[in-house]
């Protein structure tokens, strides 16, 4: 009774992370209702993403544009020359790059270390990425200005910090984390103790 | 520095109900991570919906198959013959539909009506489909056995329901509403007044 193309859709976009066989349903209904011009404009978009690639430095996503080079397979901001190419925060996730970008205060580079396990433990393709890394600055400086570990303030982040910063230790001048303190609109009631803590430490 | 086509999958997934932006850019670096494969299943499976029609009976979504005459324009459900075609649950949504024949207790067939406006009014697509209906029972038996009025027990598919009822008094020799009543699993300690009031007059 139900077709087979929504059982299949249903079945893709359920496995999606985030969205259940329910929302996936709706999702369907609401693409069949809305007609062709819609499911078109879905299917483009997403047969568009193959089009991304990863750059090379920093692992973000970037698209191949027309005039570039192949070999030029960097992302704009490990390609921007006013860039500090010495200055690298890793973060885990790109959602945590742009986040970090919104705030127009770092004037670095980056490193997508990719999602944390929950194991505290680093995995294959992240100590890759670390390598990468060190491997770069080996052959280039030798040693970063500044890394700034930029990881969630979680007990997990903490953790995986400290497996991170032990790694890196020999290849930057400095590594900072991200200062911990009330959030703006934060109320000094509701704060717990951890967090009043940092605030004190960064009081300014 | 965010890629076009990774903007582009961003706009038209969060156009869609229930995704926010956040949620659709999580989406797509998710499937930038996973690779070609999953982004052409998604693509594909999105395209495939375009082969799905409504039925131009109950307007339930359904699929032409190899070896279907043109002109078997009706879902499975309306072309059964083991289900009686003069019972008719009219609901709201194509997911409703899904949750009654899941129970398998309702053995007629349907009539999709589409989501209620908050307005308390059918719009003129509503109108449209239960004219099809109407206009169908005047032309074949001039009444149905039994329209069962499908709509969500809240205010306004209260309201929705009498409108329809007026509209349809004189095709149907009965027409009915689901019971209500307890919740499987409910407890009477935190059921209000309305359900406690339906589950005794439902009592047996």
């Amino acid at each position: 009774m139900f077709p087979d193309s929504l059982k299949r859709f249903v079945d893709i976009v359920s496995a999606l992370p985030g969205i259940g066989p329910r929302q996936a349903t709706r999702l369907a209904f609401y693409l069949i209702r809305h007609g062709k011009t819609s499911i078109a404009d879905l299917a483009e978009a997403a047969a568009r993403l193959s089009g991304i690639h990863t750059c090379a430095r920093c692992f973000f996503p970037y698209e191949m544009k027309r005039g570039m080079q192949a070999g030029e397979n960097l992302c704009s901001i490990c390609a921007d020359p006013k860039r500090d190419q010495l200055a690298i925060a890793i973060v885990e996730k790109e959602t945590d790059l742009l986040s970090l970008e919104k705030s127009k205060k770092w004037r670095g580079r980056y490193l997508v270390l990719g999602e944390l396990g929950k194991d505290g433990m680093l995995d294959t393709e992240q100590k890759l990425r670390l390598k990468s890394l060190t491997g770069a600055l080996a052959k280039g400086s030798g040693q970063a200005n500044e890394i700034l570990i930029g990881l969630n303030p979680t007990t997990l982040g903490d953790i995986e910090a400290g497996l991170i910063l032990e790694e890196l230790k020999p290849f930057a001048k400095k590594i900072t984390r991200l200062g911990r303190g009330l959030p703006t609109g934060g109320e000094i009631e509701f704060a717990d103790e951890e967090t009043l803590g940092g605030a004190l430490e960064n009081r300014r």
